[in-house]
């Protein structure tokens, strides 16, 4: 990769010698955006899929398009031979025009609308997620003979984010559902689960681990020949607090899930955030600074961006983004960060305030890192009249 | 008003026959959707203008675009002879286009783009929202001479919904900032409030109306000829539990106004969910039904609609939609609801399950009632692959 740092006139830099977000901090140096506008860089994405593939051996990975579904993004992971975890057939369609065979593609979405399968079916899609009954009975109606994984609940294990019980089946229906799909002519091949997103060390993994090995080997005794254990996502960003990196990471995931496991001929990954979070940043605008009273500790600055138009992560403060302002270096205060809409709900962070500049006032830039998963698809369409966050892709 | 009975072969019937929401429950029988669909009547919005109006008296209506920026209920309220309160130059030049007249829109947000401020001074329109002296800074400069109104905090009363600290001033900034404005050369004509989303009973309102009217008071005291006093929204929509009638409701809400300011030459209100959350009923299809282990005592229900495609007011479960099926009448049982992203965060209800006919399956069409307000401009532009709320106008 050959980069420009911004205001080197141009002298060409090697990759050793700049941070890996360079070229998108020189493109936004040099635009004046109209608008919140994520700033992606699809050279950062590649490098990504490397260094997961290097650790996670012969585990292969499909992209959890539902993190970023920039075409960009896709056609770049087509390139460096990426298989892709769908949710929708909209995101089916997606992966088919940018170049993805069907072979490549999950139906990972537990929930599907019953056309949705058969068109999946239609394309060539041969593997599905499920975690019921009635699921299994829809796959079986409309794409007769498949392939599908079990999807069951891991239990917590101190992800930043763990996830409810929305997906996955008990440990008790594990078996009745591998026997429901067999008995309805679909071939019951392994078994899938999530660690729950943001999971920041690979050590956190061992108990879901356990947990999973003992129903995978428990069905293999009740003579089901498993071959595909889909280990999710769970692989973690920078969002301020330490992470182990891509490579040792997933290596370490890997060697917990043979020790557990042994050999399993197919293991599937499906990293999302840890794929694209790190390559893409917002460049936003400082709207106003205020302060509600006269005795009052905190100032109030209010984003161009707020929760309604891609900064939905911050939801419960459960995604802490950073930012960098013209001003870093000045004297920093703290403040409460809230976007533009006219909701009360559309506070980024005031339980855990965060410090900026004293000097930042209305009309200063402010970027935003590792904005690159889950923000320019939860923007809503046009809450407010504000439009959604743009994308350009560099 | 005439309408058309569902399966009435045509028979012609009165208002008084029918339950006000006959036409869309008649459109939504009649049709196929490929997808989740807002209907919405704008006879309903008209007639529930004339309500809100007959209670308010001499105040004016300025219609909260956000709630529903559907070009078809601002034309419906410009012929109503409704004024708009505006978040956004996107909502102000949704209103100029549907024939509102500048003089009859104010720019409310109080977190407002330069460029926006000045793009609103162009097309002629001279009434703005303040809590802040860069606001007010803003204002001056790109609208000079404007007449501008100062929003407090009001403190908690009770609403269903109070809002947070994110938009007024302190009471010790009231004086500070309606000096600041004339110091600008602006003109401070009055102060604004909010007493919170969905306040349910009009008596709610006294608490927030002894507060503001102490500040009104002593402004006037100081020699400021304050005129115009915008009571804000809060205007309840029926989700379950009681509310007051919107003629009974704005009435008595002026009459405690007036028991407090006397009389105020210029009244404006805001109603946004009072005037649209029953004029529209969302048709969506149930993807899934499904028990997570075999002692399980809730079952899962899975919608085609969930909180990024429309239903962003249940986070926290604050709103609590009403659900109607064909098989409304079977014994019923307690089910989670969720969304279909794969997403955790996308349940609907879990705390307060929902009860539901024991006979629902995948596939079925559920009807959720009262969705006319913060539902379609919320919807995510794609998330994992789902459009946004389609709308259908009748």
């Amino acid at each position: 990769m050959t980069a420009y740092f911004p205001g080197s006139a141009g002298n060409v830099l090697t990759e050793f010698d700049l941070p890996r977000d360079a070229r998108i901090d020189a493109v936004i140096a040099r635009t004046a955006f109209e608008r919140p506008t994520l700033v992606l860089d699809t050279a950062l994405v590649a490098e990504n899929y490397r260094a997961l593939s290097d650790g996670l051996g012969h585990a292969v990975i499909h992209y959890a398009v539902k993190a970023n579904p920039a075409p960009e993004i896709i056609s770049t992971l087509v390139r460096e031979g990426s298989g892709f975890d769908a949710a929708s057939r909209a995101e089916i369609e997606l992966c088919l025009s940018q170049g993805a065979r069907p072979d490549r593609i999950s139906f990972g979405n537990t929930i599907k609308r019953a056309a949705d399968i058969a068109f999946a079916h239609g394309v060539g899609i041969d593997l599905f997620a499920a975690d019921a009954e009635e699921e299994l009975e829809k796959i079986a109606q409309h794409a007769p003979g498949a392939r599908v994984y079990i999807r069951v609940i891991s239990e917590p294990n101190g992800a930043d984010w763990p996830l409810t019980r929305k997906f996955g089946c008990a440990s008790d229906r594990v078996i009745p559902l591998l026997n429901h799909a067999a008995a309805l002519g679909l071939d019951p091949v392994g078994l899938s689960f999530h660690v729950g997103s943001q999971t920041r060390r690979a050590a956190q993994w061992a108990g879901t681990l356990d947990q999973v090995a003992g129903l995978w080997h428990a069905a293999r005794a009740e003579g089901f020949a498993l071959s595909l254990l889909n280990i999710g996502g769970g692989f973690p960003a920078f969002y301020g607090d330490e992470i182990d990196a891509p490579t040792e990471y997933a290596a370490q995931v890997m060697a917990l899930v043979t020790e557990r496991f042994g050999h399993v001929p197919h293991v599937m990954a499906e990293p999302g955030r840890g794929m694209v979070a790190d390559a893409g940043k917002i460049a936003a605008e400082v709207l106003l600074v205020s302060r509600k009273s006269e005795t009052d500790l905190h100032r109030w600055v209010y984003l161009d961006i707020g929760k309604f138009s891609g900064l939905a992560e911050t939801t419960d403060e459960a995604i802490r983004y950073q930012f960098e302002t013209a001003r870093d270096g000045d004297d920093t205060g703290t403040c409460i960060l809230a976007g533009p809409s006219c909701d009360s709900v559309d506070v980024l962070y005031e339980k855990r305030p965060v410090q900026l500049p004293l000097t930042l006032r209305a009309g200063d830039r402010i970027v935003i890192a590792n904005c690159g998963a889950y923000t320019s698809t939860y923007a809503s369409v046009g809450f407010n009249g504000f439009p959604p966050l743009d994308l350009m892709v560099i």
